[in-house]
């Protein structure tokens, strides 16, 4: 698996050379990426749209479907390197410090295979 | 910056060990997390919702708000991450793959400060 | 049921006078609608996020939750009107005409029960 | 303006009658509708992507443009109506009564112009 060797910075440089080459700094302002990245997460959810819990899961079972769903995830990871290069933001750091959060507000014994008795909207899982 | 020797890996592990003490893996199918990702990703936008381009831009200068949309940045990373672990799928390969299909859809000397001349609806830049 | 007499431009007006009496179309240009419009679908969205299909079903039976999603959906009919305000655009013309549209895409007699035989991936139903 | 004379029920039997010549209920949990709600939402931000808040204004001026805009409106409207034929919802009681609740939220004395100092973000206007 290439992600076992590349780094997140790696990544960021792809885009950031694909930006520049283009000269398209101009049109990536955090509010037009924010944009950008809601967009491609709904392409990304139009392919489980009308499944059910468990068709979802079967969609790894898909090769032709998972190519396309790949290249979904894909448009969104671009666009969120592409924001962390706009505001100049380390994923990584940002990444840890929540998990950290988001750790003490779940502790795991209390939150074992549920995630807010009696209240079923939540941010999390 | 952590993303200059971070892993995709890594990250992916952190993720994952969070998801599986919790024994939330029941709940990750990607159906619930292309929601997920979605919701965050909506979060992540409230914060440029009213902005101007240029006042967008200005919250790079502004830490308590920078370090406010960090968090929603990562937010969409993680559950970029879980989708990817939960589907099996290379984040770096899918990445580079995408990359090189825009490269050729979006020829940099055609493409320079412009998208898409006479059709402004388009998923670039 | 108040929506068997409301018109829709009575609604539109009460959108509207809200708007005028804060002189807040200074902001409701189509590009912030769309976002806001956006980012309240993925509130209504986050009630249903980690439910499973009938559990989403049940939610008609718990009137508290009802009443929450209620709201949900009325601040995303809210932003719909004010963007069709804002552009001047015939809301029961636009739905009539593109359901008119659909059910030449999706003839009944083909489509009763199923949505798309090979493909499910559909912006329909 | 068919708006001055439609009512909302009206608008809403014309999305019942062909969801169920079709038997498409079952698809139309609250979950599915709350993601295709979402979907439709997206598409609609995609028109104003890339544009600037003036040039999303002057989309009023542009027929094509503002056509598939009034269609991707169109079908944000049918999902919210389908949503509420669902959860049998009365659609003008519940914008009727978030309005008030927004009214009292941003006194119109307090809030004219602006809409929250010091805090840009928010869920209004």
């Amino acid at each position: 698996m290439a992600d076992n060797s590349e780094t997140v910075a790696e990544l960021r440089q792809v885009v950031d050379r694909f930006v520049k080459e283009r000269n398209w700094t101009q049109f990536h302002n955090p509010k037009n990426l924010s944009m950008a990245l809601a967009i491609e997460a709904a392409e990304l959810m139009e392919h489980f749209q009308w499944l059910d819990l468990e068709e979802s899961r079967a969609v790894a079972q898909d090769p032709a479907r998972l190519a396309a769903v790949a290249e979904e995830l894909a448009d969104v990871v671009c666009y969120a390197l592409a924001m962390a290069n706009e505001l100049n933001l380390d994923i990584s750091d940002a990444v840890r410090a929540k998990m950290i959060k988001n750790a003490e507000k779940y502790p795991a014994a209390e939150y074992r295979g549920r995630w807010g008795a009696g209240d079923r909207r939540s941010s999390e899982p």
